[in-house]
């Protein structure tokens, strides 16, 4: 299974700047990168990162990259385009940098589920993780992504499957998403959080994090 | 595999105070209980519903119910208490009410797996569901009940598993779970949802919920 796996450089994780200063997020961003990298070769997908611009040196990673600046929609379409009539039979899968609870075990599912298109919902209506078996589909990642994916695989004759994972559910966006990267990983996006002094904090019977 | 699900009765769901009246809160959790009982009972558990007060008539559910007006974590550790030297080998299973995303097949899959005790995460720490095998294991809903119910199982000697589902992870407290109600479910939650006029609104590519 060939993966693709965006990723935009340039000041990532905007809706983490309360709890987390610019260079901290752009640390965040790559160790969550590494991670996803690192379960998605563990469940048996050779991965390509897809970057807005070349990773410099100290950010390089140990997998192919392709750069693309076009917005993420244009870009995965043109990886999609590209790449589904290579592997037709076994699809190509496309997998959010952020999703830091990601195990192999989690893509592993998605990977072996049959159907031209399997999605792994996120919250709030977006698509963090796909299988694309079809030539004729294409993302669409603005708005509900996932009501939007499933009227175009209809569109196009295509079966859609789901996945049901919480892990694959959780893209880090938010500083709540943060307490569940403290909860439930021990890779090195929870390492970056624990260096830069952050943990949780329980209060009022409520979980959030907090600097030490 | 017997199943404890707990209701409490009062004034229910006041995180959804901002979008929905008190009836509406109240139709709502009841939806969802029999939407959780329907799902309970077809992957193959006998539930019993456990109340605060008795149930008036027109609230009545086709499944046993027992009375406790104790907090919440006290309700459920005297159910374990009670259930699971009667079932040590199966277990016995607590599923909150409000899992509007519950399937047959995620919570198969939550019974079936092997371990002492097997929890589905909720996000935030949350416990949302999960089974007993241990006659010394108790709750404690309080906090990040996660973290302490790891603890506890590690403290008596329990084997700790958990299972991976979006759908057991969202419990529906706020507003912004309600989007996930509308796009992953077709029980009774959601169509009490679009009784009262609810319905998913996109704009700035974010998905929400709003009147009609």
């Amino acid at each position: 299974m060939h993966a693709v796996i965006p990723f935009a450089i340039e000041n990532p994780k905007t809706r983490l700047a309360g709890v987390l200063e610019p260079l901290e997020r752009e640390r965040l961003a790559r160790a969550m990168l590494a991670d996803v990298l690192e379960a998605t070769e563990r469940a048996g997908a050779t991965p390509t990162v897809v970057t807005t611009r070349p990773l410099e040196a100290d950010e390089a990673v140990d997998v192919p990259t392709v750069v693309d600046d076009r917005p993420l929609t244009a870009a995965v379409n043109g990886a999609l385009e590209q790449r589904v009539p290579e592997y037709p039979r076994e699809g190509v899968a496309v997998v959010m940098a952020d999703l830091a609870l990601a195990t192999p075990d989690a893509l592993e599912t998605l990977f072996s589920t049959d159907g031209d298109v399997v999605i792994a919902p996120g919250r709030g209506g977006g698509t963090n993780a796909l299988v694309v078996r079809h030539p004729d589909f294409r993302v669409d990642y603005h708005g509900a992504s996932y009501l939007d994916h499933r009227n175009r695989s209809r569109a196009v004759g295509a079966t859609l499957e789901t996945v049901d994972s919480f892990r694959l559910s959780t893209d880090i966006d938010e500083p709540a998403d943060l307490v569940e990267v403290l909860l439930h990983t021990d890779g090195r996006a929870r390492r970056t959080l624990e260096e830069v002094g952050l943990e949780l904090s329980i209060s009022e019977g409520r979980v959030g994090v907090e600097r030490r």
